[in-house]
């Protein structure tokens, strides 16, 4: 789902009145379309010491595997967005154990916030954007066919604190050590 | 500023194809204009026991106050949002020192980020949206006159973690205990 305008030759980018950044503005109206950065949702889902992945069925990176996450809805908490995300592509039952990590990733305009989760049961399918889903074991993930960098990272640092009740959230910019 | 249209009257609430939530569609175009959360960022700065507060110039809850913080900007990571509001609204120099707390407020689709900060020097003033700057001590903090219930919980929630080099990110939602 592209959230581009659908008629881009209508608008133009230029700086509104008493605005300090370009926005793009319709030529016609002068509607002020404000783009903001986006915020992605997630968990890494346990089950038996297996994590869930998600096989993408659509672009970008269709065919590489994701943990459950997508853009976070209005009006929707960062928690119940990553349990909408998990139903509607693996229908997975989750329930949220703990905020995992905040993820930077600015030359796309995302901030990604994931978090650590229980599956309530095993029974999962590929539902919504999903060809295929799979509970891994850790050595049998498939590391050179994760769909996105934050993927692994949210995989490492999920490993890094399994079974620990207190610990600090992970921060992550990427293209940074 | 508003995001919200400003010709109201070309847009009507409907559910494109291919999509599932009604989303604000032009009348005249077709553009779909897609709403998102808004992601705040800010900090709790500290200088010698002190903490910076940022008395607001503007609506909404103009004549309290903030820490400083605001809405995230295209291609920033939520950690230089924080440092530029401080800049921005209150001259301050701050150094991030570790994520504070994930602030949900879904009735206003807001997702908030806060850091924990020290100010680099004393030297702030009053600059946009801002009619006052001040360093209060703990005791001298008015809490009556906070512009935000997360401003508080912000409060809180560095005054619990104060000098600890590891703690759990806080999390809380608008309305939850």
């Amino acid at each position: 789902m592209s959230d581009a305008p659908r008629k881009s030759r209508s608008f133009e980018r230029k700086i509104p009145p008493g605005d300090s950044l370009p926005r793009l503005v319709c030529t016609d109206c002068g509607f002020i379309y404000y783009e903001n950065p986006k915020l992605v949702v997630g968990s890494v889902c346990e089950w038996s010491d297996r994590l869930l992945l998600c096989r993408r069925s659509i672009e970008p990176r269709s065919g590489f595997w994701t943990i459950p996450a997508g853009y976070l809805e209005l009006n929707e908490t960062t928690e119940a967005g990553a349990c909408r995300e998990a139903w509607e592509e693996a229908r997975a039952r989750i329930e949220i154990d703990a905020l995992l990590a905040v993820y930077n990733v600015p030359h796309i305009s995302q901030v990604q916030i994931m978090y650590r989760a229980r599956l309530l049961n095993p029974e999962v399918e590929a539902a919504d954007e999903t060809s295929e889903v799979r509970l891994f074991s850790w050595e049998e993930i498939p590391w050179g066919d994760l769909a996105f960098p934050s993927v692994e990272w949210a995989l490492q640092h999920f490993r890094q604190v399994r079974g620990k009740s207190n610990f600090t959230v992970f921060t992550k910019t990427h293209g940074t050590q």
